[in-house]
């Protein structure tokens, strides 16, 4: 696993389980779905929601036999996204390795990622309420619609603030809302509190997603662990460059943008452009804004331990470099 | 909707409320997906699987209110995994018109498949027992296993009948055991009642898929609604030819599906390998078998009007030439 939680070990361990859960959950499919997988697993990137759902369920009473299935469930649903995902954007590289359409084919890519919703579907259907069933389901089709959103408006440069919000809202904050609402509503929080925690949730989703799309601007390829400057290359404009041409409507710059294909040096004039305009910094300045709010929920919960852990991992998102 | 329920007001009825609920619940999406959506519904094919729902709950208390969402739930899974197939299978047409894939591109394919699939859980969760869901996740699993085990056995020459069959069970049977068992669980029709009518479903679908299959033999083209031969132009070796090459172990012929792409002469050639060695008689002959096996159940059904529906509708099935 990733080194995000090597200072949690409460949380580590359990999101091994959620590992050795998802792990048994594929033991009996094809081989060659089952070898894909299982790389895909023993890969996972920093495991957010799982760890969510596991922290949010221990401000009730945290019961692992039910919580750790769920946690897998939602690590599946964000996995079978991301498989997805990759198909549209053409995506080689994922977690410093090969994506699954790249090494397999796209057609292996729809499938791998269908099984994942079943088997998440199932997974959930076996430790949830209907209610909640219900609400994975809505935000399944959130992230749908936000995926086609944002691909239909590739290289449209009169996206504004509110569409970009509205489109990281659907595709990332939703889920993170989900895994703490869940984690807290299955441990019999109470729709109070695990209403509070989900909007944590959704603060930190927001400002994760804008950190994300900074790192595409200004991280180092080999820490980031995908090439950089993928969602100009797709045509999607993210914080950073509407911003920057909020404050600068520069004709040339425009006429590039419009161009709908970019070369390597036309990639870098517009990440020099969205330097110069302080589209970075005024983004690093709204995730900012998001992670506070985050904290300000926070605040309202009684101390203890994983409120602990919430807050130094709500700051480590907001200044990582990965 | 298509002719084949003209003879059958009652269920004709039924399935336009089926597309009305269908056409409320992707009126909220993006312009985008509602529009192709729209387009899809409205050149519905057959719509089996949600007139099975129908028909197998008129065995029981049927309550439409709570028996229709649960067809356009079903048709919407296989709606989806209609869309996710054609990206597989590269396929142009479906029902006389172009495919998702074809017409929109294969990223708009993945996702509006997606969206199904979490519309029809959505559906689903509030309509259904926890039970009853947990079988549709399964369902879709062991969908998802079978395109890919066909996927994976693509010319490949030493596939046996019996892995056809388990393929076909896993892709199409399945689901339409599925419909019949949901459609009398949820009319409360009693286990009993249930298992049977999941089993008649069973047997038509093996029969159906069967049929199908022989049909990309020996169609129309402008009849079947699809070109002609796409199985064995995407290396998909079925039952005329799996039968064929048991009778006759023909070097030529081995050499030539071995070559895994095929031209137009090939093609034919193959065609005629199928019917000079029996392969189109001995699977309708099956087909028949499958029916036989599913007029076997019926008739240990009480006499009722559903009842001599799915007779007659059985018997269409198997001497349909679309």
């Amino acid at each position: 696993m990733d080194k995000f939680w090597n200072n949690n070990l409460e949380i580590k361990n359990e999101l091994d389980e959620v590992i050795k859960i998802m792990e048994k959950r594929i033991k009996n499919s094809n081989r060659s779905i089952r070898n894909i997988l299982l790389d895909m697993i023993r890969n996972s990137g920093k495991m957010l929601r799982p760890a969510f759902v596991i922290l949010s369920g221990k401000f009730g009473e945290y019961d692992r036999k039910r919580i750790l299935p769920l946690a897998a469930a939602v690590e599946m649903l964000h996995m079978a996204t991301l498989v997805h995902d990759d198909i549209i954007d053409n995506a080689l590289i994922r977690r410093s390795k090969p994506t699954i359409q790249a090494e397999y084919g796209k057609n292996y890519a729809v499938f791998i990622g269908d099984f994942l919703f079943s088997e998440c579907f199932l997974l959930l259907s076996d430790n949830i309420t209907i209610e909640n069933l219900k609400k994975v389901s809505k935000v399944v089709s959130r992230i749908c619609k936000g995926e086609i959103g944002q691909f239909e408006s590739r290289y449209n440069i009169d996206i504004t603030i509110n569409d970009y919000l509205k489109r990281i809202a659907a595709k990332t904050a939703a889920l993170f809302a989900l895994s703490f609402y869940v984690g807290a509503y299955e441990s019999n929080c109470g729709e109070k509190l695990a209403k509070i925690l989900g909007s944590i949730g959704y603060n930190i989703g927001m400002a994760f997603q804008i950190i994300d799309d900074v790192l595409d601007y200004t991280g180092e390829e080999n820490v980031v662990g995908k090439p950089l400057c993928n969602d100009i290359r797709q045509g999607v404009f993210t914080l950073p460059l509407i911003y920057s041409l909020e404050k600068n409507k520069d004709e040339k710059m425009i006429a590039l943008l419009k161009k709908e294909s970019y070369c390597e040096e036309d990639i870098k004039r517009i990440v020099e452009f969205v330097q110069e305009n302080g589209g970075v910094d005024r983004s690093k300045m709204l995730a900012e804004k998001y992670t506070k709010k985050a904290f300000d929920k926070i605040s309202m919960l009684k101390d203890s331990p994983p409120k602990q852990i919430l807050i130094e991992v709500t700051s480590k998102l907001l200044y990582r470099n990965y």
